[in-house]
């Protein structure tokens, strides 16, 4: 038997594996870290994999099985192995702190969540199979969190009373899940992942902006802080309009986003908020004559221009919408029928022509019957002339200063050649922002001509407004001790998503290249032969306390592997910072320092190597 | 817009919330810690109510949901309000470093798993209601982890390939979820929790108990670091046997389990498993003669005893209980009923019935119309003799050295007075420990009497043999190249439930009294009036700063309450070291220095006030 009584009296002495431990001065006992901990190889779990599975689409998916990041137990969900696990606690390490000191109060709100607080705002009902449902043994309604707008709200309208409380921000770092319609690429787009969520609290619309810049400004020193290229790009806030919503996005050439930029300014936005700007220049003069052209069977615009052998820019698309008209009691009296003309080589941007006037209260495409009947005419050659029945018509910025135009012609296998404005139709109606930018086009703050890339979304700020708080009530007193709502924004950060992000912006063909701030372990020393030669088992020893000592994450490899398996799942783990101790270099007084995009070894005297590993990591 | 291109490079200058930073050599930057950030009360969230709600029916959850620690959100469901997360936060910190030194290497498996393996061993049957069931948008079934031994056994398959890779310990601090029948107690007894669940992987028994003894030092280690008192006790190991199961409980009056100790040696066991000896001395003589005595309405040992004038001791109780003979098709072929006779003093213990030859297969209790069936009377008056059947007798051991007994006649309203073992009925067949123990008897190491006091169950030590592992198929390959079972063991520690017991074990009438190593805060500094006083706000941050870059744990309260609901409030939340500075006590050169456990403050010299307050700390 094994009991007695114990306290904190009780002796401290490490039976079972006993280890050097660090001095205490090193390692600080008010929240002892996990690198507290000597760590050696053969008593971590290092477990890497010649192939990835063949459901690895993308390289961080690929890589992270590789490597042992993570393991795979269903669709979309994944045990974060050791050496995934460290490299996901270093990155909530950085955000708890810096959203610590932007004043942000770190609680943990529940996985599981009673339905009636997402009932009280609706997103029960509205937001579709995502959201994962659970009923109770009482068969009650629950969810797996996707969020916690709803509960973070609710301990709002208890807790905050006044004004005097205000301002107030409520973060956590917590598992969510999101039923995924395609979960794939790991932990790009996994059903369960770790998100920082955070919410703020304000009396009025510009103290909530004065927070929403607090975040902004954090979310930069944390950003920084993981060394990733990354942007922060506007992006569209919805309802509420201004400048009160970016996406932090890694440039990865994977991307899924497509963001724009001005490298001659800081202009930078996603592609649904960057503004296409009109043409400077003024339209110039009719010069061709209008004519019906046959074109038989071309029907889209670049099968025209090669027909024709002209720019495809000299092209016009019509694309056909149609609003429902509905009267006071909500019953559909009929529909109204757009045409919205884009340049041929232009796509339409959904979100700009949601905010066209009539049509910022949703809109649909056309049905073929409705098209028919306004242009009688079937899509392919469809155009504004020639019209069976009136449509609102609206232009691109750009349409609006062509002439000699391109379009259909109505009519089956013909279009119409030399439109101009004025003379063959009149003025447009409407003219707006239609389109996705495009590169080249001129930066909305005149410093220059835009560019694209790719990017992977890792972090989002946002001003809510009062949706959240109206939808449950949520109030304050203000001074003159009158309820107000309290508006608010919310700010999250993919933990999980954050390392594959960093992977596809940082591998090779040997493995991942982890930036220092990330890496599960900063340095890795590896002596080779370790089992034969007392010296170099003296040496890693003796250098990995001397790094340990100094506050480095170092990680010893005694296992005992031959060099080149041993080199090459470093490689692939992706330790930045590589020291190799060997029988021949200690005889020349020498080790072998390598960083991981380092072609080859530096050699480096015995004597000076803590001080110059130290040195790298400085940098 | 706030935009471009930013790198590691980038500044790292503070803006929104400029805050003294300690020097980077209190705070290492490998895992950053949360308290490396000042913290302020109104930079904090200091929440407290005045009445606890009515559901509250424990101390723990009475003071943890007045001292703003956790939030109700559902049945069983609370949120983590940024107090109590300081207080899980330490829990956490301790617990992974210990299990860490001890050679775990920890992990993270998911909230939700896929049912596939919960069929594997076959608990997603097995486990009622408390497991939470779900089905994902494609209908398949999952369920919110309440353990992960299935998942942690998978990864062991998966991994795990030769002795060489053993042992190996894989852990987790993560969400788990019980739909429990009755949750209740706040954090004592939720339905979300957070647990860490640590499993062992071994070639064999002895490993895995070598393995299980190294778990049973780091607990003990752990314990010791969170300052309680507690007790490590044997508990019942079910099917593997021998010493290989103990509960730590934090001893508290308020405990649901009652725990058995030897105030003279280290024997500790829970109640299921502290064994009842045999008593030491013989058997006295038969005294009196055999008489069928009238105990009309007397249907009880107690009322019997007290009708008679004799003590409860004198009397013997019957239990009738019956196990199901079944041929080998699985068919029912009949019963066997089988009385087992313990003091009328004395309670049964299910688990040793259990371990009776005959009655560990499982049993039940009698039927109404067995019981008349072998005794030809109702429950109340039973007893060995004269039975109208035969049935299988079992005598505790406490029961087997009586003489001149008391028990029933099988006879509606008589008893049999002066039986004895020998001379009335014969000596009973089978002798077991049938009995919970009761204090006062014998230790059964010896070396006293046993004691009795209520434990809160916060960690549990178990050897899980190979059960998961043939049920999952989860083996090794040997020296000789031939599979084996692993041997497995789990070892799981309440991380929400420990600040609750703790608690149960430190409070009083005014509130919480933490030990420092689970405290929010350790320290805080309470100015008076530092709104009007210069010299006292200056006084103040300085001493908040110094202990700060101390390392020291510590909370300025500057939110400018009165003195009264100041005290009150940290009284109620239990910081257990507070300083009180004031005009007045500046004057006399002097602060006042309260432990939470003291019943007057003392006054310290100013100058020497942090040198005071570490000191009280380091002891």
């Amino acid at each position: 038997m094994h009991a007695g009584l114990h306290t904190a009296s009780g002796q401290f002495e490490a039976r079972g594996f006993p280890e050097v431990s660090p001095p205490a001065s090193v390692f600080p006992t008010i929240f002892e870290s996990t690198s507290a901990i000597p760590m050696k190889a053969s008593r971590f779990f290092v477990s890497t994999l010649k192939e990835a599975p063949a459901d690895a689409e993308v390289a961080s998916h690929r890589l992270m099985m590789r490597a042992g990041m993570i393991k795979k137990l269903g669709t979309g969900i994944y045990t974060y192995m050791p050496m995934g696990l460290r490299v996901i606690r270093k990155v909530e390490a950085i955000v708890r702190e810096e959203m610590n000191r932007a004043g942000a109060v770190e609680l943990t709100m529940p996985v599981v969540q009673p339905a009636e607080f997402w009932q009280e705002t609706g997103r029960f009902d509205k937001m579709g199979p995502e959201l994962l449902r659970i009923k109770d043994r009482h068969d009650r309604d629950f969810v797996v969190q996707p969020t916690s707008e709803e509960v973070v709200t609710d301990i709002a309208r208890q807790e905050i009373r006044s004004y005097k409380q205000l301002p107030k921000n409520f973060y956590q770092i917590q598992t969510k899940f999101r039923d995924e319609r395609r979960p794939r690429f790991g932990l790009m787009r996994g059903r369960e992942f770790i998100m920082k969520d955070a919410y703020s609290f304000d009396r009025d619309l510009g103290a909530a902006k004065a927070s929403y810049q607090v975040m902004a400004d954090a979310y930069r020193r944390i950003f920084d802080r993981f060394g990733l290229r990354y942007r922060a790009v506007a992006a569209d806030s919805g309802a509420i309009g201004g400048d009160l919503s970016e996406e932090f996005q890694v440039i990865a050439a994977t991307g899924e986003d497509a963001i724009v930029y001005c490298p001659g300014s800081d202009y930078a936005a996603n592609m649904e908020k960057a503004e296409a700007l009109a043409p400077a220049g003024p339209r110039p003069a009719a010069a061709k004559p209008l004519e019906k052209t046959p074109t038989p069977g071309k029907s889209t615009c670049a099968d025209v221009a090669e027909l024709l052998g002209v720019p495809l820019s000299t092209t016009v698309k019509s694309l056909v919408l149609a609003t429902d008209i509905v009267d006071e009691a909500g019953n559909l009296k009929g529909s109204q029928v757009w045409l919205l003309l884009l340049r041929g080589d232009h796509d339409m941007n959904e979100i700009k022509v949601g905010k066209v006037p009539g049509l910022d209260q949703g809109f649909r495409f056309a049905t073929l019957a409705e098209i028919d009947d306004h242009f009688g005419c079937k899509p392919g050659y469809l155009g504004p002339l020639n019209l069976k029945k009136p449509v609102r018509l609206v232009a691109d910025r750009e349409v609006v200063v062509m002439a000699d135009w391109i379009t259909g012609a109505n009519e089956i296998d013909f279009h119409m050649t030399g439109v101009n404005w004025g003379r063959d139709l009149p003025e447009p109606e409407l003219v707006a922002d239609l389109r996705n930018v495009v590169a080249g086009d001129a930066s909305p703050d005149g410093k220059g001509v835009l560019a694209i890339e790719r990017g992977i979304e890792v972090g989002h700020v946002f001003v809510l407004g009062t949706k959240y708080s109206k939808d449950m009530n949520a109030t304050y007193l203000d001074e003159a001790g009158k309820p107000q709502f309290l508006e608010m924004g919310c700010y999250g950060i993919g933990i999980t998503r954050l390392p594959a992000a960093a992977i596809e912006q940082n591998h090779d063909e040997r493995g991942i290249i982890w930036p220092d701030a990330l890496a599960p372990f900063t340095v890795v020393v590896c002596p080779i032969g370790m089992d034969r030669s007392a010296e170099v088992k003296v040496a890693a020893e003796a250098l990995y306390e001397q790094l340990l000592v100094a506050g480095v994450d170092v990680l010893l490899d005694d296992r005992g592997e031959r060099p080149g398996a041993m080199f090459a799942d470093w490689e692939l783990i992706g330790v930045p910072h590589r020291v190799v101790i060997s029988d021949r270099g200690l005889k020349e007084g020498q080790l072998e320092y390598q960083h991981r995009r380092d072609t080859a070894a530096t050699k480096v005297p015995t004597a000076g190597i803590a001080e110059f590993i130290t040195g790298k990591l400085a940098k």
